[in-house]
């Protein structure tokens, strides 16, 4: 069943993973998958660029249906194959509402890493500031320590 | 039912909607709802803190159960009120997956608003560039142009 879903991704991409861990989670192996080159500019190809017009990985295609947002893809495999491999949103409603709230918040987190380790190569040279990047990672050192406070209320 | 929920919300701020939305369509009327004001910093409020930390609205409780996260709170609803007022995800396949993919894409064209529109409330002044600012709104134009051709497909 999983022979008709075709994946195109980048290696680092966290959008990606997420899709990945969602496809293994839900015992979906045996999906085509297409590793691209970024530095070969693969993923603004014909080819993925008629799955996903933005030119971004992931690209996923699932029979004639195209869910390229990485939540979307997640939730997608969650509503199709509820009942196979891991329940990925619980039953019981505060699992829940802890799932869902950790699942968006992390996109935060991911957001706050971009800003930082991509700071050079999205802000041209004559655009850079010090005192901007220094602010960026400050925001990002608060957004890990929230982490480390979830995580280790987790672990009490 | 919706007597148990509370939701602190600002005027303006788009993810506050998508809440406001979703408890309208899961006909959730009735729950106990604080509008705070953001140039009065009540965002940052003892009582708001409390049940988001970051300082942010939405904040939304459940009863005993947090889920500040917009899209979080969304599927929540969904999840416990499936059978309720609309079907915010549709079981037919197909319309599934273009409902999460525009759902999740609505968030890129939300935060390509916000770089524009807060341009001059977020970068401080000695920061500020007019060809960033000018490539920022060549990028929300590209962004509203592919909605547009959305909206466009849907007429058709």
């Amino acid at each position: 069943m999983a022979k008709d879903m075709t994946l195109w991704w980048g290696s680092g991409s966290l959008p990606c993973w997420r899709v990945m861990i969602a496809l293994e989670e839900k015992k979906l192996q045996g999906y085509n998958q297409k590793l691209l080159s970024f530095e070969k500019g693969e993923h603004k190809s014909k080819e993925v660029m008629d799955v996903n017009p933005r030119g971004q990985v992931p690209a996923f295609k699932c029979g004639d249906k195209i869910i390229n947002e990485s939540y979307g893809a997640c939730f997608f495999l969650e509503c199709e194959y509820k009942s196979q491999g891991t329940k990925l949103i619980p039953e019981n409603s505060s699992e829940k509402a802890l799932v869902l709230q950790r699942t968006f918040e992390g996109n935060t987190l991911h957001q706050k890493m971009v800003d930082v380790f991509m700071y050079n190569r999205r802000v041209p040279e004559n655009e850079r500031h010090e005192s901007a990047f220094k602010r960026l990672k400050e925001t990002l050192t608060g957004e890990v320590q929230m982490w480390e406070g979830y995580l280790q209320k987790v672990r009490e």
